[in-house]
């Protein structure tokens, strides 16, 4: 008989999803990597350098040692009992690890949690949010998930019934917003962030992509916003994210703040301020606005990708539409262990006064100066190269530079049969072993633009 | 205006999402324990006993020593540098955590991964499973996942176009397929598990209930079996395993093999065959069968579930299906690490020989014999207690035995509008902190029956 399965008869809407951060020009640079090790020396190039994705520790960015010392203490509490961890591991490590254990019922790390999180780590997250914003947090407001994704899917999945459900996205966009909406077989509405202007968000564009997507019957539900932008590395100003916030009341949106840039900002007339602090500074409550904000572990100057740790602060939503979202959580029993643990250590450093605080902070200051001495290195390095443009690379961990492309090579990409920025990228890739994302991977349409780290 | 999201206008796919395992009763529970902490002795007992989920590490058992050595180095590797590591750490966890940051580039145990996991540990996966199996694995067919349910997932996801598309599953079941099931929008066949012959797994029956299916114009594309089985822990003989196989053959569905239970066994006439095995071994090979083998960290005498680790070995797919499912895979980008390293571990142990060996096999054994005790000595509570009747529990952590209820218990269940098992399990809470859940989460209609630790 005819094969069962077939990409024929899969789900069209995974058919339908693509993920260019790990598309074609990645999958082309993983062989590549593979014909280094067997075949050394038959490339040009001796390494692959992966920059097609912000994960700061492939490239060699080390990782907070306080952090570190904790996971392992709690993943084998045994040394706790040993004299000999006092001389490996910091005073304040070991304290913090048996603090977090006494919050574990029976210290045990390995099993499954409460599907929200265990509570202790949603007190520690919820006081760094009430730190941060000057207004109360709560820990059952909180979920804590594997990394940022997952939350974003967990959103997408509860509000998108129909290809009649709208999310507005910001164009260019990081695309797990629009592989999410696709998987969910949801609508993408967009709007445009405005290169000229800095990739500015103007309201007036807002306003009119929704009232655009009304009129095709589209019911739009909520509004992303990128802050820091990702790929586009802006900043919001106050004024802006105000009129963000005033837009969504009045049109009955859900407020997604993707808000996992917030410790990387590079200049200092710009400064991260989360949604919820400027609802709620604006005398804004629970009966106001659904507002959810997205953090992760994998970015900021932790940047531990691989430990997949994150959460959602979900505030503005009514009790029964709760119980929902912590269904759909609990169908996953819990987010690991390890990452909610690195959860509640990012939003809860050293202080001053504990030992590892001068440690910790040189860290800090010295991965953040470096991004921060990256970015603008690179964005100079653009703006004189001929042929390319870039913006100011505020916050993020992206530069996404416009490049003009010759005629000949727009022509010599349209008989491969590749947009001209996918083919500038394969090439790029096969030249220097740099592997970058194409703009159009993004929604960035008739222009070209690289994604760099 | 109206609030924007109300349960009315959530997607009905999450509404329609049942999932007993963390429903009614353990909200109710986690209620109590709070109670409980704030107000000490108000309730006839001191503490919760969670028994709705295998989930051992929070029933005090100890976590295998080697494992959590090698995870404790791999998430602080200048341990790996220190004089003293040699005295808390045995030698083989030291040389195996080494042997592990050496496959992962740069050694950065906090980066994201390939999205199907890091090729070094995918590597011993397979080696595991060919020594398991004696027939070849191959680490390209591994998923390493955050746990056996988002394998589960992806793969309703690829399969699932519409409510006409379903899958066979068996009742009762691990409410994890229903959920995932409603979640995607298809419809679930049943197929009935015989508790009077031990939950045996009839062909015929299976060929009816899919004959059914088909006549009401549902295509069914997989068939789920749960071995050994959760809740009913029966282990299928060899020659109902070969049958199976050739009825998924035959019939052309994709065969979704649940092992997670492959290392509990408590009954010597009985012993774990994969999937894999048993079709290898018929003479099938790629071209046959569509087959998925889903392992987990979190079952077998590891219990580690809040690593959430575990993976999908797919053979028989074609190429362009695969990038299908590497496609969905990398949308969340990769598993947690710590469980992926979890997941190597499990599958390639200490061997003799090893500085750890004898202790490793002294843990095992005392947790499978442990388990193996408990099991008998509660299927025996349950034989001799009036009302109750209970099958041999041959493997996985589970009784499911069943209850008798006298008609009074009955009548006020009605008036309470509870399902009487769930009226049982809500009164043994309250009476005396055990969680269990009722036979009725599982789609065990017309009976009454419980499932416990």
């Amino acid at each position: 008989m005819a094969p069962s399965v077939a990409v024929e008869n899969l789900n069209p809407k995974v058919l339908k999803c693509e993920y260019a951060v790990r598309g074609e020009i990645v999958i082309h640079a993983q062989r590549l990597q593979q014909q280094l090790q067997t075949q050394p020396g038959s490339l040009p190039f001796d390494e692959i350098l992966f920059c097609n994705i912000g994960n700061p520790q492939s490239l060699g960015q080390q990782p907070v040692t306080f952090f570190r010392e904790v996971l392992a203490l709690c993943d084998h509490p045994c040394l706790l009992e040993k004299e000999e961890t006092k001389s490996l591991f910091s005073a304040d490590a070991i304290s913090r690890a048996k603090q977090i254990l006494a919050t574990i019922p029976g210290r045990a790390t390995g099993a499954y949690s409460h599907s929200q999180g265990i509570k202790g780590l949603r007190d520690a997250i919820a006081a760094g949010i009430t730190s941060r914003d000057g207004f109360p947090a709560n820990a059952d407001d909180i979920f804590i998930t594997d990394g940022a994704s997952p939350g974003v899917h967990m959103m997408m999945q509860l509000l998108i019934r129909n290809e009649k459900d709208g999310i507005l996205c910001p164009i260019p966009q990081y695309p797990l917003y629009s592989a999410s909406i696709a998987l969910h077989g949801g609508a993408l509405v967009p709007y445009y962030l405005d290169e000229k202007t800095g990739w500015g968000l103007e309201i007036s564009d807002l306003k009119k992509q929704l009232e655009d997507a009304r009129s095709k019957g589209i019911d739009v539900r909520a509004l992303v916003v990128i802050n820091p932008g990702n790929p586009t590395g802006q900043v919001l100003a106050e004024d802006n994210q105000y009129d963000i916030v005033k837009f969504c009341k009045n049109e009955g949106l859900v407020l997604l703040a993707d808000e996992v840039y917030q410790e990387n900002i590079y200049v200092d007339n710009k400064k991260f301020n989360s949604f919820k602090k400027i609802a709620r500074s604006m005398g804004y409550g629970e009966d106001d606005l659904p507002l959810v904000s997205f953090q992760s572990v994998s970015k900021g100057y932790y940047g531990e990708c691989g430990k997949r740790g994150g959460y959602m602060e979900i505030t503005g939503f009514s009790a029964p539409v709760r119980e929902q979202i912590y269904k759909v959580a609990s169908v996953n029993l819990c987010s690991n262990i390890t990452g909610q643990i690195l959860a509640s250590l990012v939003m809860n450093p050293p202080k001053v006064g504990d030992e590892s605080y001068a440690s910790y902070k040189a860290e800090k200051d010295g991965i953040l100066q470096s991004l921060a001495r990256r970015a603008k290195a690179l964005e100079d390095a653009f703006n004189t190269l001929e042929g390319f443009s870039c913006n100011k690379a505020e916050g993020a961990m992206y530069l996404f530079p416009q490049i003009h492309l010759p005629h000949k090579a727009i022509e010599a990409a349209k008989a491969a049969k590749k947009a001209p920025d996918a083919f500038y990228a394969l090439r790029l890739l096969e030249s220097t072993g740099i592997v970058v994302v194409p703009g159009s991977g993004f929604g960035q349409v008739s222009q070209l633009n690289l994604y760099i780290l």
